[in-house]
Formats: C-alpha cells, structure tokens, sequence
C-alpha cells in the first residue's frame, strides 16, 4: 500500500508538535514537509525537540507545494494563516485538514466552492477530539427516545466558565431532536438556589470543579425503570490526535468540504 | 389526532400487564380490547389487578379482530401463541408489535413475505429495553473508530451464568465491526488467574456480581488521552416498555417486517 | 448459641413488614412477638401479606412485655406511639431499636436518663441505611485531609425538594472538620445560571433528576493529580434492614443510649 | 508561626523535583538544604530546571545536618542511601518522612528502637497517595459491614501485571475484617473463561487494560437494596505531594516510628 504523504504547518505548536509525532509513528503516514514561517531552509531535526526526521522545513506553503508531492496538509496553525494555507493547498489539489474554531461563515462558502470546483476533499474540524465528538453525536441520537436528559460536565477548577462549551453544544445538538420538556418535578423547590443547576431548553447542566479533575462530561437519559450514560474522559491533548488520523484518512476518499468530524462519522 | 386503536394478547403475564399500563397512560393510545384465552366474554376489569378500562376480553384472537377494529397488536404471549396471533393480525390488515425470543427462522421468513404480501407492518423484538438496544448500537458505532474496548457487565449475585447475554451480544456486534486486537500488553501476566476477565475476540468482559445491584453494563473504548463509556442501568421491569411504545409509534409508518428495535433506530 | 428474641412494633407498615422478613430469614434472631394496637388477639398469619409465623399480636405494649420475654424491641411506628414504647421496653429491661425522626431533644434526654438509670442499651437511628451511612461517615472523614469536595445526588423526578436531605446532611458533616474554602475559581463566571449548583460554606451541590433513577449520591473529593469519590446507590427501602440488623447485633451489648448509626460505626 | 525547615534528598528524581515545588509553594514549610552527591557545593539553583530558590547543596547528609539547623528529611532516595539518610537525622534529632517500599523489617525494627531512644518522630511510606490510602481504609472500613465486595481496577494497557498491587493489598485488608465468602451464586457457570475475574478469599478482583486511562480503581460493596462504591482516580504523579505534606505536618508531633500513611490518618 502506498503511503499517505503528509505536509504538516505549524509543526512547533502544542497541537502540532503531537501531529508531527502521530504522522511519525503511523504505519501508512510519511510526512514529507514541515511549513514554519520562522525556520525556512533547516531541516525538522534542527528545530528544539519536534522530531529526529530530516524532513524539509518551508517558511511559506506555495514554495513548500511547489517543491514537495504530497496528499494532505494537516494545518495547525491560526485562523488567518490557516486561510490562506487552505486556499492554497485546494490550488495545488492536495486535500487539507485543519483544526481551527475561527473560520467565519464567509471563509467557510469561499472555501466549499473551491473544494466543489477543484473537486478536491478538505474538513476543517474545530474539535478533534474523537470520544467528544463521539458523545455529542450519541447523545443526539439518544435524544429523539429519551426526552428526559441531565448533562453533568467536570473539569480541573483553574477553569472559568461554566458550562463548559462541550456541554452547551451538546445541549444545543439534543435540543435539535428532542420533543422541549421542563425537566424535573413541575413543582420542584430549590431549598439552596443552583442546587437543580443551569436550564437550556428544560435540560439541566451541572458543572463540576474540583483540582485533580481534567475534562470530563457525561450525558444522563432516564425513562421509566432505566438511564443510559454517556460519558466522555479526556485525561491529555493527545487525545485530538484519532481524530487528526480520521480525518486524514477519510480526506483521501472526499471531494468536498466537510465542517465538523461529527459529519465524517456515519 | 385520531388514537391508535390497540388490543393486547397476555394482559396477566409481566409484560402484559404493563403494556396495558402504558397504553392506557399514554395520551394517543387506545386499549380497544385484549385477547385472553382463559377469560373471553369478561371485561378487563374482571381480572384481578389489571385495569379499570372496561374493554372486552377475548379468549381468540380471530373473534377479535372480527369484532374490533384496531391498528396494532401488542403480542406478548408465548411463541406459540404469538405465531399464530401474528399471522392472523397480518391477515386482517393489523399491525403486529411481538415481544419473543423464540421465533424460528422459518417463522420469521414466513412472517416476512405475508407482511410484503399484506403490505402491512410488523414489528418483532426479543428486547424492548431501549436503552440497552441504544447501548449496543452505539457501542458498534464506537467500535469502528476505537479497537480497544472492554465491557463491565454487574448484576445482583442471584445471576448464574457469566457473562451475561447482553454482555455477550454487545462484543458480537462490536466484534463485526471492530479491527481484531488483543487487548491489554503483548507480555501482561496474570498472578491471580482470571484477574484480566474473558476474552471475546482480544475484547475483555468483566462479570460483577453482587447483591443490591440490579442490571447494569458498561462499554469501555480507549484512545490516547481519553476514554468513551456507554452504561446502561436496567431498575425495573418497565424498562420495556418505552421500546413497546416506540415500537406501536413506528409500526404505523411500515409496510414490511422489521426484527430487532435496533433496526428501527435510526 | 442462644438466639436473639426480638418483638416488632408496626408490623404491618413499609419499614416494619420488611423488618419482620428480616427477622425471620436471620438465623440468629427470633420472632417472638408483634404489637398491632388493630389486631391484638391475633397471630401474626391472620394478618394479611405478612407473614406465615404463628406468633403472637398483642394490641399493647404492656400486656406484650409482661407475657413475652424478649430482648429487643424494634419499634417502627409514628413519634408519639413509639416513645412510648421505647419507654416501656426500657422499664422492662428490653433493648429498643428505634426507627423514627421525631424524637425531640427533651426525648433523647428522658431516654438517655432512663438509660442510664436501667443500665440498659437503646439505639434511636433516624436513617437505617447502613451505605448511606458509611458513605457519610466516610465523607466527613475525608474532608479533614481534602478541603475540595462537590456532592452530586441523583433521585427520580418525582422528588419535590433540591438538594436532597442527605446531601445537606452530609455537607454539615464535612463542614464540621473541613477548612473553609471557596470551591471553583475565585473568578468563575456562571454563562447560564445555576450551573454551578447549590453553594453550602463553599461546597457545591448539584441535583440531577431523572426518571428511571432511585435514590443516589456521590460525593467527589479532589486534590492536584487525583480524585476520591464515595458513592451511595439505594435501589429500594429493603437497604434499611442492613442496618436495623447491625442496630439488633450491637444493642446487645449496650448499656447507654447511641442516636445515629454512624455512632455504631467504628 | 514559625516555618517547618525541611531538607530534600533526592532533588533531581522524580518524587523529589515534585517535592521541591511542594516545599517552595507551601506556606508554612521553608526549604533550607537539598542532599544530592553528586552536586555537593552548588546552589540548588545551578541543578537544572529544579527550583529557583539558591538554598545550598550538600554530597553529604552529616556536612548538610552539622551545618544547617533543619525540622525534617524528606528522603526520596533509594533504600540504601535512604537507610543512611533516615538514622543520621535522627541521630541529629531531624524527624525523617522517607517514601520506600524497600526497607526491610530489620531496617524497620532497627529505625523503631532509634526513634524511641531520640524520642524522635519518624514517618515511612510506601504509597503517599492520599486518596489511595484513604480509599484502602475506607474499604476496610465498609468490609466489617458489608460481606459482598469485588474490586474493580482499570490502568492503562502498558501494565504488565493484573491484578494491581493496590488491589492485592485492598483485598488483604479487607479480607483481615470480612466474614469470609465465596461472592456470587453458588452455581454460578462461567460461559467464558474469567469472566467473574481473580477469587481473592471470595472476593472478586477485575483488571481492566485500556490505553487512554491512567491508574483508577473502585471497590464496590453491595448488600439487599444498595451497593456503596469507593473510588479513587489518579490522573498525575503529582498526587504523591498531598500525602508527603500530611506526613511533614503530622511528624512534627509524633515521638515514635510510624509505617504506613494509613497509621497517621484517623
């Protein structure tokens, strides 16, 4: 089988030095080019700690392209850069997948027409947590049996907000399904206010802080004489990292673009 | 919005006689008559227990159906019985919803190409636990994107055998799917032997048995940095009969036979 | 061994039908009598449900105590009646076991004098179930070694009141030895109202309701790098009799008042 | 109130790298001298990444107690420069909190009569995670009341053995107090091998392996209507440091040898 070749922008990052690591240690994987604006010319193995693979280092995508063969660019970069990387690489027919929250909506239809016209798959994903993704999507379903739901979210308590924007998203991704129910007794007292928890849409959301915890959230469906549990632990950052592989390998078989890992999962 | 007419066979059995609970609670339902070989000519609310809605009592089901127009039949007799109910709700244009483990191949088969002949709808179950059929078909789902999984199964310690069917059913599903893998270290030892539990296709299942529990599973998937768990906790009976509702709801809207809620999930 | 003879008080309600159970499946124990002010006279097999042992049903406690010898009284009826059978057990030297909530103060002290003054022991417990006392007990505990601790119960939805009594109970327990500490971010932000739960002396409470759900609660302790957590699953009032049965055992050999089982607890 | 001067031994390994951050954080301690025989001379400063405290470095723990006035010796050595560590500062009259699995009962017996001849307290670990030493004695706890128990215990699937250490020694200090059992149903079938997981004096131990999951165990007691479960999750080894700052307050107060953080907590 021939290997995937792989082109990684941002390489020094938190997300994408893991990237470069899972490219690395994946069988079917060859990364075959680092873009990093501050180190055109050097190898990857002259860069602090990223990796011992002497692949080359472009400082911009265009000359990176133009030099190398490869089918897929992981970029982890920022939004604006990650723009222009995007563009750039549906010109040269190779299928990018990028991890960014900031694209706007008008990024997003520029991007779908180039994807539709160069007939050339890319997913943007703004969560690569896979099990996240996988809870949401789960939970949505579960949604249109189980009208009643609590979701229960617990994080390190260095954290600010709450709920957390998991939670919220899920809620919203429920709510879309889901036949609108005042969750609880009608006649139920808060004898401590907040004891019941935040209300979207009738569901309730608990946020749980405490030292010692990272990032956890479980989604609670009851019926009569049952519940059925969602639950989702994320313990490291490298947990984005089987979602970073999914959708590599799943960009290699589009021709359009996909926003939202949940929309590659069947 | 006309009601769905109902009529249930076994109403004194376990499941019987809570189905006749939840149609006579559920607001678009409507109990028009049961089928009870050993009480036909009484009203229901001659047998001990089970309702106050004075609806007929038949001892067969072909008087039934002659003499009562309905939509559904919720069978919850025995296999038997239920065959012979089935079909003969098929042959008057009555959609049958049948709890049962115990249908042949041959029956079902038969079954089959009358519903296609009638272009009526069936619905047959051997398990109406909504949750528990949610969690195996997640948990298939999630086995296509993580290969290590383990099961927890715990039940109260009356349970002889180990482990238990669901537990076993969930790793089928999971294993038909699932990219094969021993699960656990290549060189793991164990110095109390069966410390690591059964093993299912390199899938470990674990058997808890204690007194106070009840029904309860628990599917484990693991990644790098994170783990996705699905429970399902099984209280009471009644858990069944949020499938059984659901099951009368889709019967409606099919013109074939349908085995296993699983398939009527989307 | 000789076994211990144990007359019951409110036989024929919830708590006082399962304790006759209790005493009947216990090899050590033995029914000797009931009190039923509604069928003195009668045996215990003349009153429906209850049981199939002929003992004996006096109308009153007096006439009871003087025609049975006994050594424990477990008393299972309302406030008012039950003072003052635990007074006249203890005038006859039997050992009351007390189920009940409503003893006032001015109660507890007349007992505990009268007590002392028979040399005779006596348990008044306001909760028998034996894992909701340890999980508390445990909980206060633990809170002098973690000053992070959030409690989340989880109850059926048919529950009127938020949090749940024993939540409140367990968190002035642990606020008795806990450094006061405000959980959470000194500048949390709640984005949705409530998430964060109930706020009791800087704990946080959170109550989930769902159907399907019995009576839980779970309380999480957290410090940098790792959490602790107690947890308390009721599935039905048949938990009681665990601790009524250790309340039997110890109260043999005491020789004073003790109220609350945790004081039983070592 | 006066700092609790402490000296580290061991400040470049892994326990105590932590250990310095735990002393420099902690209010009420004063870090005033770090042992390392290899960097005599230096400032702890000069030792890379460690601290950014200049407290001096000794190769030599009697050069290091003769020229600085301490209160307590963290070691966190090996057992042979431990060993050493822990009978000079007690010669010095410096209480020693040394984490080891390694002494041996002579080495025990031996640091007991020097203690008792100082008057000099001493605390010796092997495990200072709190929650896990919490968790153990609460189990033990729940073990005088509760017969029915199996240990459930998930680490990340690098580990070469099942059951784990800590799940052995929880069941040996259950099995100290239980009413020995054989959990389960008399009759019970194993329809796969290991299911019902390791018999440890009937008690029943599961090892579950998933990558992703760090090091959690839970210990479920079940009786007639409930099950109370305790469990503890270690995430990071920073865990340690809350048991070593119970350990350095607590040996301010003792005069004796004290084996096992579990002996400290009451």
């Amino acid at each position: 089988m021939e290997k995937i070749k792989v082109i990684i922008a941002g390489p020094r990052g938190r997300m994408g030095s893991e990237a470069v690591k899972l490219v690395e240690r994946t069988e079917k994987f060859e990364l075959v080019a680092v873009v990093d604006h501050k180190h055109g010319g050097k190898l990857l193995t002259e860069l602090e700690g990223v990796s011992t693979l002497p692949v080359p280092v472009f400082a911009d995508i265009t000359t990176c392209l133009t030099e190398v063969k490869a089918d897929v660019l992981i970029d982890l970069t920022t939004p604006e850069v990650g723009m222009h990387h995007t563009k750039t690489a549906l010109e040269f027919g190779v299928r990018p997948v990028v991890g960014t929250t900031g694209f706007t909506q008008e990024n997003l239809a520029e991007l779908e027409n180039l994807c539709r016209e160069k007939e050339t798959g890319c997913i943007i994903a703004p969560n690569f947590a896979l099990g996240a993704v996988l809870m949401m999507k789960f939970s949505q379903l579960a949604g249109r049996y189980f009208q009643d739901v609590e979701i229960i979210e617990l994080h390190h308590d260095k954290k600010l907000d709450a709920p957390s924007g998991t939670a919220v998203k899920t809620a919203e991704m429920i709510a879309q399904v889901r036949a609108e129910k005042s969750q609880g007794h009608p006649d139920e007292k808060e004898t401590l206010p907040g004891a019941r928890g935040a209300d979207f849409s009738g569901m309730h959301i608990h946020s749980v802080r405490l030292p010692g915890l990272i990032a956890h959230q479980q989604v609670m469906f009851g019926a009569e004489g049952q519940t059925l549990t969602i639950r989702h632990d994320s313990y490291d950052r490298v947990s984005f990292m089987s979602g970073v592989k999914l959708a590599v390998d799943t960009v290699m078989n589009l021709h359009t673009l996909v926003y939202g890992l949940e929309n590659i999962i069947e």
